[in-house]
């Protein structure tokens, strides 16, 4: 798999697949055992049982907090959650060059660096860095809430310090407060999809910060790969398979067609998971709490796949993955399908600065090599 | 070296150093030879004997242009230069917020990209990768110098598609037509940086693009990593050392102190050059075109340094570096040094933009992976 040549190049599989690139005590994911965890503790206990606070403050600062210390993260972060004038003022004029929430969302982060005079990580010190971290997370929400608004015309509306992470994306966005059922359910996918793994956006950001550039360069960077079609997880795709599928008594024979011709169905298979998608049975149980036909529909649709899978491919492992219960529970919790990738990144970000402050303690540039293999001209001089 | 663990992991050296994560046939850098090249051809040789718009043609195109490609691909160029009305009007309120170039240029392609509607590379089509590629080449410099401008007060000034790339560049910092010697000055730095093996810039952008994201987020990734301080190459920084020296009689002693101390000297050394970095030699026979005192003064602190470091360490091998010569080259030309970050962006995205176009036609997301060391809390449910 692995050699070393004449020059001392390290060959390896294509795309560094396998390869380590680096130590973590960030997360990882287990495919074969459907199981992914932050620090140790199962990611999806924590969905089920913890606030974004609390599970933000695990993975920034490396520990569950105690409620002395989870009171003092949230006021922190909620100080952090209004966006610095000059951004504010060019959000509008940025949301009138594109309706991309990805690139408005990428050049918001890069004008909130420099408006912040955010100095390389290099130069920072480690309270400087994580102050920084905090920054980030707390206002995306806000840019991603306010782009949202304006693309439709409204006003943005300001945070408000006194509500939770949750519950106040939820308020920006749609102007009143949320029922609390729609901000736990929120919360669930939130937490649930902070990070997983060692993604290629959360690679990334880790690359960028290897040269000890600021923050916001490290974001930007990640949110450009995480725009990439190849990256993957666009919830709003499986909802729309479901939307296509239109009603119970048509998912078999719509189902059994992708099947027989071998297409892909939106919301099931995952490249690391051999099991059920962990995300996917928890997301399941959050929209179970809703009293609502789609749940119900989604379930059988869920069903009709893995009964038709089994007569049409016995043995193969394709299940309903994250995107597929993420795109019911977001839409029930009274999201638009346009506003299911912002809230993906709202979450994501965590996991992400998470990265970029442990990248920040490792001196070595992430900076690999490529082999020559064009022609060379007749060399003169 | 490398092992594959029990998990098929593949461990390699830290920061992936040697490890082959790509072919290319864009170019390469022999530290021992005192070489680089652009697709086989001596890029010293090339700035030495052709223009901007030649070698980049090499670079993004694939071979130097006859004449009829090079008319076209220069007029194909120009057209692109002006910048998108959308950008040039917020270009003001960004300068606004930060006054750092690098920051500015990453704010601004973002933005452009979206102004632009820019699509995946995974959804564009060759035709549409090239020319979205050659705009980004043509807008760089027209960012960068309006940018100068507006950071002291002064009117952007709009690009002249008749000029050359390297002319108008000058023209739109300065607002006069440059002499001829300036023009070659730095069309002849332009080319020699365009492109230097698989540095972390070039590699961020390549990550980027292997997830299929579209143009702009590749190159506001590169910016990032570009801005990092472990990156390297500050020209500005080998210029402020000749400042700090002051006149001849002081390099002596400054020089001495220094290497006993082992304290860096900024434009001295190199990673991978063992011999004279061969940037330095071709942009020191450039600076001598000019009848100026500083060029001098700039020879007898190399000579000083080779002499002192001969004699306090005798057998290392530190050369000046293109750092060294680059800022005296850009200084002669009438650029300030806060123009020299800058100027090396308009050079240096013709190597981006290339090894993007390259890395789209490689299916394989680039992703490896990271070893979990962490505590394990026990799982529950």
């Amino acid at each position: 798999m692995t050699r070393a040549g004449a020059s001392g190049a390290i060959t390896v599989p294509p795309g560094l697949a396998g390869v380590i690139v680096t130590n973590t005590e960030i997360g990882d994911v287990r495919g074969d055992e459907g199981f992914y965890h932050y620090r140790g503790h199962s990611a999806v206990e924590l969905a089920r049982h913890h606030g974004f606070e609390e599970v933000a403050h695990l993975l920034i600062v490396g520990h569950l907090p105690d409620a002395a210390e989870l009171a003092a993260f949230r006021a922190r972060l909620a100080g952090h959650r209004a966006l610095p004038s000059a951004v504010a003022e060019l959000l509008p004029a940025i949301c009138r060059t594109t309706s991309d929430s990805l690139q408005i969302l990428r050049s918001a982060l890069s004008l909130w660096g420099g408006a912040t005079g955010q100095r390389p990580l290099f130069d920072a010190g480690e309270d400087e860095r994580l102050a920084t971290a905090l920054a980030a997370v707390a206002v995306t929400p806000t840019i991603l809430a306010a782009a949202h608004r304006l693309g439709r015309g409204l006003e943005p509306i300001a945070p408000d310090p006194s509500l939770g992470h949750a519950e106040d994306y939820l308020r920006m966005v749609s102007g009143e407060r949320p029922a609390s059922q729609d901000v736990r359910a929120i919360e669930t996918y939130l937490v649930s999809t902070m990070d997983h793994g060692f993604n290629a956006s959360t690679f990334t950001a880790r690359v960028v910060a290897s040269t000890g550039a600021d923050l916001a360069a490290c974001l930007v960077a990640a949110i450009g790969s995480f725009s990439g079609p190849k990256h993957g997880g666009a919830p709003s795709r499986a909802l729309e398979a479901l939307e296509e599928i239109g009603t119970p008594d048509r998912a078999d024979a719509w189902v059994r067609d992708r099947i027989t011709k071998g297409e892909l169905i939106m919301g099931f298979g995952h490249p690391v998971y051999r099991t059920r998608d962990p995300r996917s049975e928890m997301l399941r149980d959050i929209a179970r709490g809703y009293d609502d036909p789609l749940v119900d529909f989604a379930t059988q649709v869920e069903d009709t796949f893995e009964r038709v899978l089994a007569e049409l491919k016995p043995g193969r492992q394709l299940h309903a993955n994250v995107e597929f219960y993420a795109g019911v529970v977001m839409r029930l919790a009274g999201l638009a399908p346009d506003l299911f990738t912002p809230t993906f990144c709202v979450a994501r970000v965590v996991g992400w600065v998470a990265n970029v402050l442990e990248q920040s303690h490792d001196p070595k540039l992430i900076r690999p090599s490529a082999r020559y293999v064009g022609q060379l001209a007749a060399r003169a001089g």
